[in-house]
């Protein structure tokens, strides 16, 4: 991949002291926590907002996102939009949830550009960028309750700088703010499905993306299913890429979630029928609904998938 | 509703001087009045333009809505897009053309975030909002012609600002000026039935609209009809409330413009029928065609209305 | 026309330097020329992006239009919007590639502000404006190689600004980046043939346009076939214009490709059939599939022309 210097967490930093400036119209609270950590709650105890979900996409992409949501016509026409020229370092090295900052009772996965510095992911082996001087770290967290100290401490360590230059941002999956940043992964699960595809990231150099914005709902369960099936029912993707055709085609081939095992069925009744085991479901589901992959070098322009109105109806309602 | 202290008139004042900065791109005017009072001719004896329009639609919402147009597909592909996380605020408090600002022969509705600083309209008895430490006042006016001395004396008065401290704002309904930032108000007319169908205002915590921008007419009825008309038979809003299912429902089965008595004839042949007076047209005539209300506490959807393309047609001919 | 001071060039300069900060998030080369000249590699020894696309669009029109990408539905889905509501300066005085800077075997289309400074193009007798105060120039050229020597001479001749104070943005036809600034000439495109038509440029008062991003091709000739079959076949432009209906729909009747003698196959093959000879092909062609003109002083609306589904499947694939 490129090794473009990007500042992942400059650019996050930058956008979330933005978001404290505009807690008010945001529905946000900003406070610090007990040691000295800056903690943005974007949805928990407080309203939040379509707004705040997508300052939280774009702190989330490390500043290397462009983030919309528009209202446009058909059954759910409000939509967010958001493409990335950089989308392994927006995406992967930032966006995906994959750091694991649980703790006893707690559990979140950590997302946003903190990752990239503390490199704990087997993810990060295939992942060269390296941010120069970055000064602070963005973590942004799909839960309802802040971390406790020994997650920040976690993070403090991992990530090498003290609390006082750490921000956390959480929103519950359940709130309008969680909803609206959960969709906005439409991008990242494609490319984290190419990754598990063996598809090169380093080939990966263009990608754009729409979900529809569900109704958040007050029961996790039915609002994780929603925001999942927004994206895996409702999602457009489309990435350019280098390399061959046939490696273009094998992506277009694999990467909509009708490929999956699970396809078909709502995520809440899916996650039920595991009995809550999110780590038996088939990780191929996790992708848009319709894929477009455009091989740039050869000229030829591969499609498959496509919007699934009826589980959007049965799911999103 | 939320008791935020977003900053209505200072973001709408920035707003403004960057319009002054760019009037020769935007094709307006920029002058001062007899009493030294900022004035902005954005279309009476000046070009105007859709970025001029789309300046105001920002100014109008106090700087708390995100403003575009975008071409896209269909018989009226040219579209306005607005959302706003605070809409009571952005819609209410500050883009209602609510304030009456007549004066013998001159007519005219006051718009914009001056309106809560004077707080002359019943309406504020139930928007409790106040702007901290405001430093001007921002006001738009749908008309032709320089408010006179003794309205700029009026505004004055009401917001305690002398007249170097207020910037107006107008241009006239016919100009493409006025087509754009009319139509602009799709989601604040959807804001302000709510209000008149008595649905709790702080319920509302988010909003977005889109409406076509119709063609400008030098004729003032018809520029009225077809910029009425865009947004009662071409007007799409998605609201997010608080409260009950039922609550939710009711919105959404009484707000959209089909539910009027008036409706089914472009708005201009109404007005004619209703001999001009404006106050005699049926108030619940003033909304979009088509509205979703999402209800974020049960996570349910109501959805009522439609486009009316005949009507669209009709009227934006 | 408007006599607006709008500033072509030091916005394009702003929008540039901008570009060179945020090289490695573009995928874009930023170098000095030997004789200090300032290049800006888009595309051709590097990767570029989607991004850098838009950026070049945004600096063609000299910072007087409004550009985005967004993925949409239908087969094309990714498409880029522009829209200015200063067309003239905007698409002909600045975007327009009309400034022959070939030199023995290098072949090149100047494109961008610069010139409106050096002026040397017929175009320049219909378009009063002058820039007031520019302290530099931004040159962009659609070609695989620098411009050499003796261009770069040429540019600061006809600009009266040395090497040092002059910006040249290149990338190829075959391009992510080519493919992108290109398309983003749907606007331009219809504005040059409403020239080429007689239609009086200050009459022209707004506008905007889309088209879809074709997949860049590695061959020369499929690549420059696929971004004009984008706009060809698969744009879509509406204009505000003054004046009377008549010139309006007469505008409106002849401004769309299919109106040209050579509409109705793939431009590669139109292209081969004329042997290479770019300016045998009918300079009607150079135009949106679909064109709606409004004539704003009187109301009436405009609409002829479709997009071409089984050209644009057969030219993009």
């Amino acid at each position: 991949m490129r090794d473009g210097h990007a500042y992942l967490n400059r650019n996050a930093q930058h956008l979330a002291n933005r978001m404290i400036e505009d807690s008010d119209r945001l529905g946000i609270n900003y406070s610090r926590g007990s040691t000295g950590e800056h903690m943005i709650d974007a949805g928990a105890s407080c309203q939040g907002s379509v707004d705040a979900g997508l300052r939280i996409v774009e702190i989330c992409m490390g500043g290397l996102g462009t983030v919309s949501a528009t209202l446009g016509a058909g059954k759910w026409p409000y939509v967010v939009n958001v493409r990335s020229s950089q989308p392994v370092l927006a995406c992967l090295a930032s966006q995906y949830a994959g750091w694991n900052l649980s703790h006893e009772k707690y559990f979140a996965m950590g997302s946003g550009p903190a990752r990239s510095l503390a490199r704990v992911e087997p993810l990060f082996d295939q992942i060269l960028y390296r941010e120069p001087d970055a000064e602070s770290a963005v973590v942004v967290l799909e839960t309802a309750t802040p971390p406790p100290a020994a997650i920040v401490e976690k993070v403090s360590k991992a990530t090498g700088f003290t609390p006082e230059k750490l921000t956390f941002i959480f929103a519950p999956t359940q709130s309008l703010t969680g909803a609206v940043q959960i969709v906005g992964r439409v991008l990242e699960v494609a490319m984290h499905k190419a990754h598990d595809l063996k598809f090169p990231l380093g080939d990966i150099v263009d990608g754009a993306g729409r979900a529809p914005i569900p109704a958040p709902h007050p029961d996790f369960l039915k609002a994780m299913g929603r925001t999942n099936d927004a994206i895996i029912y409702g999602g457009t993707v489309q990435l350019f890429v280098r390399g061959s055709s046939a490696a273009a085609r094998r992506l277009a081939e694999q990467l909509p979630s009708h490929t999956s095992r699970d396809h078909g069925q709502p995520f809440a009744d899916i996650f039920k029928k595991f009995k809550g085991d999110f780590y038996a479901i088939d990780p191929h589901l996790f992708s848009p609904a319709e894929v477009i992959v455009t091989a740039i070098e050869t000229g030829d322009t591969f499609r498959n998938g496509a919007i699934h109105d009826a589980m959007l109806e049965q799911s999103l309602g």
